[in-house]
């Protein structure tokens, strides 16, 4: 193994055995650009995610009456928004937080989405629950936590309904599209990645929005990518030049959390925005030029 | 607000109150020492976790074969270990690694434990096989991945089978005691707390053991601390040392992987020990004056 | 303290009191807003960084060779780019890589940037070099491994030639506002802030750029903010969307490495761009309408 | 390549290389096992650190006053205790911080130490006090923060006077080593790796101390490895039990900051311990077993 000749040789095998490795390891993904060229697109109503056309998701933390959802609701079609989030099952640090209202919060979220012709995206906790969930909900949310809760994702990829799959607190880019390849290789083919922000030392936002996910996820994987900013920053000062550069960046979707009086609101009281402030995100979006203006969305 | 005297005077309230916000916040938590002063322990067959006298867990990562789990029985047997770990039901990043052998694992570890009088510590991964399970393990594992799957920690807190709670991958003590807290508060009060290693930028170890959450653990709470050495260091050349300063700071037992020839596990290859090693890893923790004897722990 | 009324009372307090402590103690910094509320502009030659129009540093990680520093300086020149970096003191993790010219690279960088009437951003290491290096360079820059090298940052504190300050591989904001802070308060008060990533565990890029520490910066501080989006990344692939990114989210400039031929280069050898790569990455940029096109540029 | 055999070939050649690949770039460190195998032991008075037995480092973080010194030195010298540690150049995060008696401090702790037989540690931020440190010091500290400050460590590698060097606040394994290795290359073979803790999303401890540090840095380098377990912590509460845990791990020595009157220190007033604190935490660690009798280590 002295010899320089020998050692040149194994380097040139040794670097194209890596690469056959990688490659190999990668292969069988159906989420994977290899095995999909083409971008896979949610149609959600009259909106498409993933189609090279922007669009926002918007809606409270948790649904906490029928009167709260209505007001945002009426918000969002104000701004042309037709994806509404809100949380009936809630999973919280502690026993003793509220747990959202259950079915209960489903019901209200159909209710009012109906009447304003909205589309409802709420976070599923238990696998047992998917089915029902099918009933109410136009896409099932994974959240963070439960990201490689991988009876919850086998669950999910049993049914046809559209999944948005949330990147854990923690979870590398790979374990991120692992996990998704657990519900599409089920069968359900409609999965939206989000970036929500991950865990680092740093303590002025919540969670680090990792902006560099959005590409690499674009260029690893065919599917639509959303960037949540409420929950990346965790503080509302900064959720328009966060919005900004996640489109920029090239997502197919910004979230955002939005509440008729955050003040009182029974979670993440200190991120929500109130309903001006919202007029005002949008307005500022539509601004920036990264974002059709209403008009052309319509 | 300028007056140095008023400045001063606020300083004081503001310390008090914080340290009232501080105690308001914790008052109510079950898992802890201020609600409960003395130590909980947890007896398992002859073996007491958390009464001072440290303990080994021990056995495969997955459950492949009744032979396999056999020789591990045994090898604990000789060492005076009662504490058989297994996995039957494997969270695997991947749906296309193996995925553990279910309820037939169970039942192999059942019956091999009760051939060699050892109790079965087994992970379960979907609330709905929480009850299943209680008729199999002696300790219900709930994983690291699993850790905020509150949902599994409630069906965990329904049943009387003690738990072994992993702490996340990037869980913080906060949010650990509060999952703790999520199985006590259901009224199953047998639950052990298991620290892993968390996940870090070094690429040395697997994880980082946070050897600082045990005595922050044993002092904040009165649960049962384990330290698993095999998934915080991923790699076999230093398990002793580190099972050495897990028992050194205060744990109540080590957890470590024991598979007849890793070489060919179907899961963690790189990281379990053989039987000759573990034998010899039982030697240097007797040896080194942290752990009882064998003679003194029969 | 039980009564609900006082506690009230001082829950009221408390908070007030919060507020002002903090307050309190970022009332002294002179690089904070609060102290100044306009945005500081450091002026080099023709280009103002901090002015509200975005603008580009680049150029070769290692100075190599005069041939090599006059193809990159051409390619800027092309490009309407007047802010040259290049390394000639080179901070490497092994003795044993190369170390860079030394002034002999500074006196490179000189002459071919006096040439191409280009201005010079150069880091210096050592606390005994910042006056040698004012005589060759427009911008001293400290580098993230130096970021709390807090006798470098006085030496450059007490010199008059503006200076790029890079973050630190894990500092918190806080801890590079007050890096900042020992150059301004020493009298030098041209400072330009530099993201560039911090260290995660995610490992599909080098570092992981924090987007949010864009606006954070500009609303906590009124120096302009650069991203150095090679750095961050560590691939060529995502470079693009990167720089849109951090356009969007208000950086004053972007900064990346560029050399005529990287797969020989030097140092960084995986993540220069070469020329006519550096002639898209500027072209998307103009097509983004996040940065003024070469006419209005000029 | 499709052809299974030939795949597997190239697999056994691609572990042969890539272990090749491996120890190629580690083969030239001077201070790994593979180029030495015996231990270094750095002989400091009558101590000699590395030699197997373990041994302490205490002293105030800041020296304040010749007094406060004494009160310490005499703590020290009564439980046997003869590395006294001390801060002269203070590297503080705002530059309103006390930074240092400077000289002075140096005066102070060389004075004190010689009246109570005691060898001193220091820290030295500046590549030009080195040459002046060593007329003070028995042991040059490098600091955290200094630790990829190349220049620092190649003018300490140009003395002969021991060098201590902590772990940067994010450094990888490999990139302490190899900042060791700028030391050792340069001719001073006199240095003692300190783990100091890295920097974590878990905030109820300063740092997260990296116990696994101690054992990979103990098999892959013949340097002596010292446990900061102070500003690991940043606690009190905990310190004796990480300690313990950094003994049972094989560190050659625990580090403690012990100051007369902590809560009026200048510097990390929240976590130095006071005298009988020490006395108590020096009886514990005495009680062990892990730590050798003040009869025997006398």
């Amino acid at each position: 193994f002295e010899n320089d000749a020998v050692r040149h040789l194994f380097k040139q095998i040794f670097k194209a055995s890596l690469q056959l490795q990688k490659d190999d390891s990668k292969k069988h993904l159906l989420v994977s650009r290899k095995k999909q060229a083409e971008d896979t697109v949610v149609t959600l109503g009259s909106t498409q995610v993933g189609n090279g056309t922007p669009t926002i998701v918007a809606g409270p933390c948790s649904v906490e009456s029928e009167e709260q959802v209505r007001a945002v609701a009426k918000a969002l079609k104000n701004n042309g928004v037709t994806l509404m989030r809100g949380g009936a099952f809630k999973p919280r640090t502690s026993p003793y937080d509220f747990q959202g209202l259950g079915v209960e919060g489903l019901e209200i979220l159909r209710r009012v989405a109906d009447e304003y012709e909205l589309q409802v995206i709420s976070e599923i906790v238990s696998p047992s629950d998917i089915e029902l969930a099918t009933k109410y909900v136009d896409v099932i949310q994974i959240g963070a936590r439960n990201m490689q809760n991988f009876e919850l994702l086998k669950a999910a990829g049993n049914v046809n309904t559209p999944v948005l799959l949330k990147r854990g607190l923690s979870a590398t880019m790979e374990e991120f599209l692992h996990a998704a390849e657990y519900i599409v290789s089920r069968g359900n083919k409609n999965v939206i990645l989000c970036e929500r922000g991950i865990r680092t030392y740093e303590k002025w936002t919540r969670n680090t929005l990792d902006i560099s996910a959005v590409p690499l996820l674009k260029n690893e994987s065919h599917l639509p990518v959303v960037v949540d900013v409420t929950h990346s920053a965790g503080r509302r000062d900064i959720l328009v030049p966060l919005a900004k550069a996640a489109l920029a960046a090239g997502a197919d979707a910004v979230m955002v959390e939005v509440h008729p009086n955050p003040a009182v609101a029974l979670s993440d009281a200190q991120q929500q925005i109130d309903i001006p402030t919202f007029d005002q995100f949008m307005t500022d979006l539509h601004a920036s030029k990264l974002f059709p203006s209403l008009v052309e969305s319509k």
